[in-house]
């Protein structure tokens, strides 16, 4: 197989696919031994690609070149290597994988850059295990909240916990950061994780920002009963409002042109001849105005609480976290345009990500933009995520072509 | 402390409610080790009551006494001794422990009767474990299924590896069973698990028969995606479909007067980010009679097929059992009357349960009646379960009474 070259990257998707702590679908959630594999795995291929391998004190696996100077400024090229559960082989992946496969094919050509690059596969977008995302790349933008190491997942291990597992020192997390740091920019490439790069007839666009999110997890709580014999007009069914709450959201975020989605709901005690007297469940909350999103989650809370009230339940709010809606920044993304026209795409379509990614984290730290990739009926978190051969040959030059860009862009401003 | 007085018998209910896998309310469920232990402390208290205390082929714990003559018939009293998750101290285990207590009361006092007894302690009444309800009852009617080896537990395990991970010999499951025997007939004692008998201020209430019930998991199937990424119009939301059935279920039981009630459910992959693309339910259906159930059922189905269809989702069913809604023996619920009235209610009330128990499987084997007690607030199924120790004293006077009751009728019938 030539040596980064689209196929390559392709197989490269497969291997990590097969580190998953499932067997129906990929599940490789942050500081797990899955975790470890896939980030040893990808340190080799960054080896193999000329960049000096390093775990950082995060659990991102970064591969750093030197620049020309011992103080030239560095570009950040990268995404993540964690998933959901149950999901495809591409989201976050295919991104760190062509990042590496640049470098390889820049150092193969000998091509000098005014700036050293650094590869970051980051250790936590998607949040699977903890609720909290963007773990890794807030390590790397400096921003890690003390909070978090009080986070707890499933099992009831903490981030701290799990950090001492993995072998990380938590006091050292700081190391991981590069504020401070004289940086270019941050480039992601990304599968869309919609349609509209499909209906649209192209391969490649250019993203004009990210949509902000707000994570909940809402409970409603009323009162187990027997499922017999307690008549109606005394059940407390935490059910029944969760299930009013859910149909809510999609009728105010749907009416509103946000996007709301209920993914987590568990009824408690969970027997069949028991009436549910607590239900756990969550919500992610996207628009593209913070002012739009943060409208309908009023909306959707005065809704919920209407229901419990007439149910005599009580609804409980913890918001998980609150990203802004981020946008790009035009000199980055101008590149990114201008490496999809290298490709032969004479004019980039421009779409905005309704997905969070790495990038909104990075964005505290530096410019940033983005190149996506279209993706089979918009399909993704799912095993059936899927990407055409030729799309991610285009994507390699495209994101090549978009480094050398930046290149010249930064020549010019320092000429 | 008295033996065999509603302060033993109460004292006793508190010992269980420490056998038990959850710290946060009971959880007994069927051939665990807090099953063995529970049939162990049970067993030493039939001894104690001069019972013969012995574990059945299906985890039943019985406790025999013998006859005037070696063929005598018995008379079989009892209930169950597993629990629901987050149960309560008193559902199943008071009418245990009460026929316990009956016994001793009878022999200390020399009584002797034209009859055999046997106390059982019914080993799953709630199907907790295995989803099938009734299966201590069925091996003991002799109905006990050649599928039910087949079910799973949450983890996989099979019944048919529990029994053997239990001690019991599969092969050996018929020997539980008394079909063939000479039976005089089946009397039960539980609390009511609804408000009625508090409503109309009494302490105990003579059961008419038992609603029948069907037990259903139910299934939508949509697809799973990035819950950004994904547009309204292109998404296969099983919860969505899934809550319109849960609310649907509400209106048409209510509407037409009967049960129903969704209990279990579960959406998958259960990430915050992922839209659902699958979600497993249950339902639980029941009616005064098995044709207004049965109608009501057809109702629920099409609606939730109608909601499938408007979502673009697949929806399945899986009948786990239906239970025919059953009557007493009128003789045997004339002794409990006789025996209510001899515990000082001059004109008991009479009532249909809305639970399941037991005597609906016993009832394939004989003749059944059942004995309600008061419980506070109609809370079952709830650790919050309550009784007052007035009310048990009624009971523990009611149900020796009955037994005298149904041993007079017997001699009457065979001088």
């Amino acid at each position: 197989m030539t040596p980064f070259s689209a196929d390559e990257v392709l197989a490269r998707c497969d291997v990590l696919a097969g580190i998953s702590a499932a067997t129906d679908g990929i599940e490789r959630a942050y500081l797990t031994p899955e975790h470890a594999r896939a980030n040893w795995t990808v340190g080799e291929w960054m080896d193999a690609a000329g960049l000096d391998a390093w775990q950082d004190a995060a659990g991102n696996q970064r591969g750093t070149l030197a620049g020309p100077t011992a103080d030239a400024p560095i570009l950040l090229l990268g995404s993540h290597l964690d998933t959901v559960p149950g999901a495809g082989r591409y989201d976050g992946i295919l991104g760190t994988l062509l990042a590496i496969a640049v470098v390889g094919r820049l150092r193969a050509r000998g091509v000098e850059l005014p700036f050293g690059l650094e590869v970051i596969g980051f250790a936590d977008e998607e949040g699977t295990r903890f609720g909290r995302t963007l773990l890794g790349s807030c390590a790397v933008a400096g921003t890690w909240q003390e909070s978090w190491w009080g986070l707890r997942d499933a099992h009831g291990t903490t981030v701290r916990d799990a950090f001492i597992a993995f072998g990380l020192d938590p006091a050292r997390v700081g190391d991981a950061s590069l504020r401070g740091q004289s940086i270019v920019g941050y480039l992601e490439a990304h599968i869309e994780q919609g349609p509209l790069l499909q209906d649209a007839d192209r391969a490649l666009g250019v993203v004009e920002g990210i949509m902000g999110a707000r994570r909940f997890e809402l409970q409603m709580t009323g009162e187990a009963g027997h499922a017999g014999g307690m008549p109606y007009g005394r059940r407390r069914d935490a059910l029944l409002g969760a299930s009013e709450v859910v149909t809510a959201v999609e009728a105010l975020a749907r009416d509103a042109g946000a996007i709301g989605t209920v993914g987590r709901l568990h009824a408690y005690p969970g027997a069949m001849n028991v009436i549910p007297g607590r239900v756990e469940f969550s919500l992610d909350l996207r628009a593209e105005t913070d002012a739009l999103r943060d409208r309908v989650w009023r909306e959707i809370e005065e809704a919920a609480l209407k229901a419990a009230a007439s149910r005599n339940l009580a609804f409980d709010v913890h918001e998980l976290h609150a990203a802004r809606a981020t946008h790009v920044a035009a000199p980055l993304a101008a590149a990114v345009e201008a490496g999809i026209r290298a490709s032969g795409d004479a004019a980039p379509m421009r779409l905005l990500s309704k997905a969070g990614h790495d990038a909104m984290a990075i964005a505290d730290l530096c410019d940033y933009a983005m190149l996506f990739i279209r993706c089979k009926d918009g399909v993704s978190h799912h095993r059936d995520e899927s990407v055409r051969a030729d799309d991610v040959a285009l994507a390699l030059d495209a994101f090549e072509a978009t480094v050398l860009a930046v290149a010249d862009a930064h020549d010019r401003a320092h000429d």
